[in-house]
């Protein structure tokens, strides 16, 4: 039960023009590349543009209609454009765009970025929030370019959509059958702030931290010893620290408010761990049982205080290995003056849209519940 | 050039006698279990005793032998006999040997345990310090029991001997020759808390930063939001969280000292990071350039600071791609009376010992030098 066409077998809902004819796709990387692809897979018609022509070759080879000029791509009249270029490039390409989408009405305007507050502000400052949805793919790999270009990068993604009170019905519904009917993935619908924060929370914050690990045993002077016992807990931690320090960077400061908060989350965490540590030590060392009791039942608070994330990834490993039932799937109803907030309380449920039916009718699936 | 026979080839030492008659084993776990198998399938006799016998049937078919008690071990008069039993049964196998290896003066006593101060401060307790060289191999996976053994868990795996000053030599060149030319691995020499600094570092404190990460998120009010966002990111920084917490309290615990220190110097990194972001958004906000130019230089360095750490692994992902060298090898030498401070200072230079010749004559790799 993963698209569109699954709620049509109930009956109760129509799927006729769920489809998007036609996607302009802006930027032809490594993201935007392998979605065009996806697309035209898919069925779905796909008119694309990159700063450099280098990829157009084999793209046209592969199906992707390519123009030369924003120009053309906006012309060939898209039911949606979706920005894929970097985001260093987002104000001259918005800056571009302007006066040829003034032209076109009809066109809505999404992203992939991974920063939506950041993009919408851009996106504001160019004129264009009227018919702007933001996106965010989870997916992605640590290569990038067309080369890498690659398909099944969508397989089972899940895409974050961001919304304002001001977001039109009509173009969230444009870019989510983007999603589901186009491309066959999952989407949960958030503001752009509450994205951000998670975002900050599972992968910008992290990033320092791994950072700071690789700076600790670099700075100690029995370095070389420590890298010669580092295994697989070190190998994991330290991973994403490898990676192109200055895009790390970029990432960490383009969502520097939650970073920030995060990191004073992190450190308050770390120092209250060592200083329980110094208390169960403290009374071990002279003898007074009461002194060091409580440190060893906050010890145990803090070992067991994740526990809820524990118990969900063993579900999520059970259900992948087919040893518990697929996941949950229920039909929720959203009005056309309430769905953000309907649709931001779906997500806060851990529930993800797969399939998109008529009057504010979507399936989704339990997929990420604590 | 990776075992003692190698050296034989130069024409300048004897191998003779240096791979081990018979090993005694105590505890027959994943670490114990492999171990013995490997010992095996390289020629060694093995003489295994486990807490409780349902391993014996299935390693009597592999050519190990088992015996009931650990009167019977001793008894079997093997070269050395390494205790892999659990760190917490420690004390009371180590106090059923005191008795059993006085009248076996010639066995040589060591372990595989992870925190090497722990150990050596309960053999002391049981009288048995005069024997013991001690020992901890870098090899392990998520699993346990003899069900999991398996010799190649000790496939190029490095193991840290650690020593006093007053080891004996010759005890420290059998453990030695157990490690290279039983088992085929290579090793570094160190004393107990230069071992334990640096497991704290890449391994125990990574398991508490690990932790709070996932307590930090499951304690947000959005968790499931940042769960559905979560890639490989979050997935490799948390892995080590996920494993029995009761295990990793224990770990952390039995190295608290240097875990807690390691702990203090990582929140201080990740403030001094927070406070970077807030002040560069500072010097933005207000538009004072001097202001932020002193943070932006600061975080620039925080990513330049591991950049040692990302060059040693681009090397070693090189060396094991065939896209370098092997790794550089050379001899040194050592005497009977400065033995412990010249191995130490060959860890700290990233040399691992892979054979042992005569007359302090040893061969090492530069294998982790960063």
């Amino acid at each position: 039960m993963r698209n569109g066409d699954d709620m049509t077998d109930t009956g109760s809902t129509s799927t006729a023009g769920t489809r998007p004819r036609l996607v302009g796709v802006v930027g032809m990387g490594l993201i935007g590349g392998s979605l065009a692809r996806r697309l035209v897979e898919r069925g779905v018609d796909v008119v694309a543009w990159n700063h450099r022509p280098h990829p157009y070759a084999e793209a046209e080879k592969d199906g992707i209609r390519c123009v030369t000029t924003l120009a053309a791509l906006v012309d060939a009249a898209p039911d949606v454009i979706v920005l894929c270029n970097p985001l260093k490039a987002m104000p001259a390409v918005l800056g571009e765009l302007k006066p040829l989408l003034d032209a076109a009405p009809g066109v809505t305007l999404t992203d992939v970025g991974s920063v939506k507050g950041m993009v919408r502000a851009q996106v504001e400052a160019a004129g264009l929030s009227d018919r702007y949805v933001g996106a965010h793919p989870m997916a992605g790999n640590e290569l990038s370019g067309w080369t890498a270009a690659d398909p099944r990068l969508y397989d089972d993604a899940l895409w974050a959509v961001t919304v304002t009170d001001a977001t039109d019905y009509g173009r969230f519904l444009t870019v989510a059958r983007l999603i589901v009917d186009g491309v066959g993935d999952r989407l949960i619908v958030l503001d752009d702030d509450t994205h951000d924060k998670a975002a900050a929370m599972i992968s910008h914050m992290p990033h320092v931290v791994a950072t700071a690990l690789i700076n600790e045993l670099t700075g100690d002077s029995n370095r070389n010893v420590a890298a010669a016992l580092a295994a697989g807990s070190w190998r994991d931690m330290t991973r994403v620290a490898l990676t192109d320090p200055d895009r790390t960077r970029a990432m960490v400061e383009e969502d520097a408010e939650n970073v920030e908060a995060l990191l004073r989350h992190m450190a308050a965490r770390l120092t209250a761990v060592a200083d329980l540590l110094r208390d169960e030590r403290a009374g071990t060392d002279n003898g007074e049982d009461g002194a060091d009791a409580a440190a060893r039942r906050a010890m145990g608070g803090f070992f067991a205080e994740g526990q809820p994330f524990r118990n969900y990834k063993a579900r999520q490993r059970a259900v992948g290995d087919g040893m518990a039932a697929r996941y949950e799937e229920r039909d929720i109803r959203t009005g056309r003056d309430r769905w953000q907030a309907d649709l931001l309380a779906s997500a806060r449920r851990g529930e993800h849209i797969v399939a998109i039916g008529d009057a504010g009718r979507m399936r989704v699936q339990l997929r990420s519940a604590l």
